[in-house]
């Protein structure tokens, strides 16, 4: 592979020559609006659809980012990657969370072992464990079922599976496949751990333990706080709790877990809700099938991001457009805002994915960058976003680009008409009308009722938020930071920047301090 | 008052020679960072403090912040404001929210009434509701107590009173002053509200509609969602709901609630929390006895902001520094990071106050501004957040301003000890740690393991997140974004930029469209 800094490709500089090339009022007004909306949208997985008409693309902006794609050779190093390429080159570690929904290429080996059966080896335990709680042959030491999972772990496994499972809620209970309820327990604050475990009957409640090298400061900590609390209510913590983690971390063969469930270093952990560190919550919550149908949406868009036609991968484009965005129309920040309440924390999840992914500085060997990578990203749930943060979206001295995301049924089926139209379609409606105050604006005669438009944004379109439709959401995000990453030359799969913080925290807590960390640490008590 | 723009403040091009003037990884390492974190703090109100060692600030940089502070006559504005006049020129309304917590100033007759007086008045009433609520003098029909008040909602009217409900709920319940659930409904999507009505039994349940004018859409149309849920239990809605609201919109005299508070037009939704908006949810969540030691604690703090000297008033050198970072530094975002997973909504109640008040590119007269305004402000606890986005923040391209929040206890008072310290030192660790590599940085031999530092942060510390210490907080961060609309010649109160997505989402609803809106209301078939 050509591994090269995006200013050494040829097209950035033509590129560069396209800023502000795309009039986004002027395009998006009249049929001519209506006529983009049909030409500049590209089919994903599980009947979702990716439409790009209020971007500030066209056809000569496509032909550039078409031939950054070409000379960047992103396909061809996502088949390296799925391949089993060590794609983390810090780490020197294969990059496999695509293999955990799908055999995109090759049989990957590695460690002596075929890498796609392993995950899906880790799956089917998980599912059958699951399947036991579920029929009543796991169960508490009283013989009764469990009702409650708990998932003990922080970052990669906690955001993702978090957000996975408040996307599925609501679906799962109205569908009839709503099993258990989960519950989350993350920061090493004790007032989280000690919050969620007042909230539910410890007794029936199975813990999920998540941490791939088995040493997470706040995932031990919480553990213990969680065994202390089993213990006082006269119960065994080993028969309440099940370890996700690697085969060589401390926890994989501890008599202390009913069981163990494995991923391994070729899965990040912002990369990981498709492996067992999802597979196991979600599969207790809603059952193994549903993970399963997850786990199909997800494979069918990593498949979509094969094809070379940037037209025709979404993920590709909406990498590529990003970058347009970024490097060539200087915006600093990225907006996700999903109409759909069940996707509440779906952005806090992409902010993770992205932010700690392309969030870098020096190229995949280790040298400067002379351009600026990945963006801050943020958002909360349409409407609500609408009566908080979109005055600045609209009005602001900055713009940035918007990501929506937008189904035609809600998951409960319950609804209300009101004013002659029901509750989804009014959310349906203001999405709409959004895109276009953004991309067209206003002009009035009070300069503060005007709107200058020319703010980009994408939608992602869907049906109903089912567990195909979110396992296709979540690898078209995946794939689209991955695609960045390469456009960028940056190793998207490790996370050094996270290091000297642990180093001064153990130093702080030893007394290991000097200056202003010493001052610091007194004034907090430590 | 001279209402001037920021550039034409002579003290403005003064403080832009100063961009970069100090170099953080030199003055915070060593015993000179000590010193200059016992130098560079402010009390604020509560027994928090305000620690701004780590910002790039020296005595030159404050002088010259103090100049601008006197030029643009930030306090003098600020008593303008708290005596009455009308500072919301756009809607030509009063700005009052300080007075629902203290009486700064002069008696403010508005409307023919003694406002404070009208303010207090309704406090009472929502108190002596409350305390009829928790002593079962107000009751379901059947007589049996209400156990959960439900907040219907949105923007204001939710992201404030929810944080602050949140924030406060593990504290309520540790010392005996918690009284009933609080939930809330916001969105206009369906499954929001049903998932709610889902989690809670309705006929023990009391509703608090929230909308100032009456009108709000989504909170009407979820009212209706929630009538019709009691309806359906055999129930009578008049029965179950209070409505707040503005003495003059169609819900304040209507048989349909149990009772009405009243705010007015004085009162922004975003600063709308120590309102009786507010107040009528955390009286009945934490009694109004809590909810009084909150205004104490905000009204403490607002009494602080008046004091011209900037090295004496937190919120004014918060703001002013603030300033320097976005028009001199040239940063595009700020982070908020709470390391207390109670204020795990706070940044968004933030996001929602601080971008919607300054998200603004004309000034109070209406006219262009040549300069950048309002920041994205985004935040998730710490330390959460470090297993996240900090990745981007140790090591992106960009630099991003941050805000740390800590406290020495934690509230509930459960915690264990790991490895010889209990999980509240590590909370606080942390935040120390992360401090100190943000300033300083780290040089590694392996670039990607090197951290360039000179990241700013400010941090406030406290001894317990108490009602007193929420209030201050809060009135904290709306006084620095009042300053720094008052620096940036803004009008912080109104929020125009949502007008238009509304009436296009009218306009879709009636299918009064054409174009891309039309083609995207039938791909969304509304």
């Amino acid at each position: 592979m050509n591994w090269k800094n995006l200013d050494s490709i040829s097209t950035y500089k033509k590129l560069g020559e396209l800023k502000g090339h795309v009039n986004l009022q002027e395009v998006m007004s009249g049929e001519n609006g209506a006529e983009r909306v049909k030409k500049y949208n590209v089919p994903m997985a599980a009947g979702l659809t990716y439409y790009y008409a209020a971007k500030q693309v066209d056809d000569e902006v496509l032909d550039a980012l078409q031939t950054l794609a070409d000379e960047t050779e992103l396909t061809q190093k996502y088949e390296e990657l799925y391949n089993g390429a060590v794609i983390n080159t810090g780490e020197k570690r294969l990059v496999l969370h695509q293999l955990t929904r799908g055999q995109l290429g090759k049989a990957v080996i590695a460690d002596g072992v075929d890498k796609r059966a392993f995950y899906v080896g880790e799956q089917k335990k998980a599912a059958e464990f699951a399947n036991k709680v579920h029929n009543g042959e796991i169960t508490n030491e009283k013989g009764e079922k469990f009702t409650t999972a708990v998932q003990i772990g922080i970052g990669g496994s906690d955001l993702g599976p978090r957000a996975m499972y408040l996307a599925l809620e609501n679906w799962a209970k109205a569908t009839g496949n709503f099993k258990m309820e989960a519950r989350f327990i993350s920061n090493v604050d004790p007032d989280d751990a000690a919050s969620v475990l007042k909230s539910i009957d410890v007794s029936r409640s199975l813990f999920v333990l998540v941490s791939k090298s088995g040493t997470t400061l706040e995932t031990l900590t919480n553990e213990s706080f969680v065994k202390d609390a089993l213990r006082n209510a006269g119960l065994d913590p080993s028969k309440h709790m099940v370890a996700v983690t690697s085969e060589t971390s401390p926890l994989a063969s501890s008599s202390e877990y009913l069981a163990a469930f494995f991923m391994d270093d070729y899965i990040g952990g912002r990369y990981s809700s498709t492996s067992c560190v999802g597979g196991a919550i979600l599969s207790l919550a809603f059952g193994p099938e549903v993970f399963e149908r997850f786990l199909e949406g997800a494979a069918a868009e990593d498949e979509l991001a094969k094809n070379p036609d940037v037209r025709q991968n979404p993920a590709m484009l909406d990498a590529l457009i990003g970058v347009y965005e970024r490097n060539v129309q200087g915006y600093p920040a990225t907006a996700v805002l999903p109409y759909s309440q069940a996707l509440s924390r779906f952005p806090a999840h992409l902010q993770q994915l992205d932010m700690e992914s392309n969030g870098k500085s020096v190229n995949r060997f280790g040298e400067p960058v002379n351009y600026v990578t990945g963006p801050v990203i943020f958002g909360e749930p349409g409407t609500n976003g609408q009566h908080s943060f979109y005055q600045l979206l609209h009005q602001g001295t900055d713009i940035v680009p918007l990501q929506f995301v937008g189904f035609k049924k809600n998951q409960t089926g319950m609804d209300v008409q009101i004013q002659g139209t029901s509750s989804q379609q009014k959310l349906c409606a203001n999405v709409a009308a959004q895109i276009m105050a953004f991309a067209c604006g206003k002009n009035d005669e009070n300069p503060n009722k005007s709107f200058a438009g020319g703010r980009p944004s994408s939608i992602v379109i869907g049906d109903q938020l089912t567990p195909e439709a979110l396992g296709a959401l979540l690898a078209h995000f995946e794939n689209k930071v991955m695609f960045q990453g390469f456009v960028w030359n940056l190793n998207s799969f490790d996370q050094e920047g996270v290091q000297l913080g642990k180093v001064l925290a153990k130093r702080v807590l030893a007394h290991d301090t000097d200056g202003a960390l010493r001052a610091f640490s007194d004034l907090l008590e430590i």
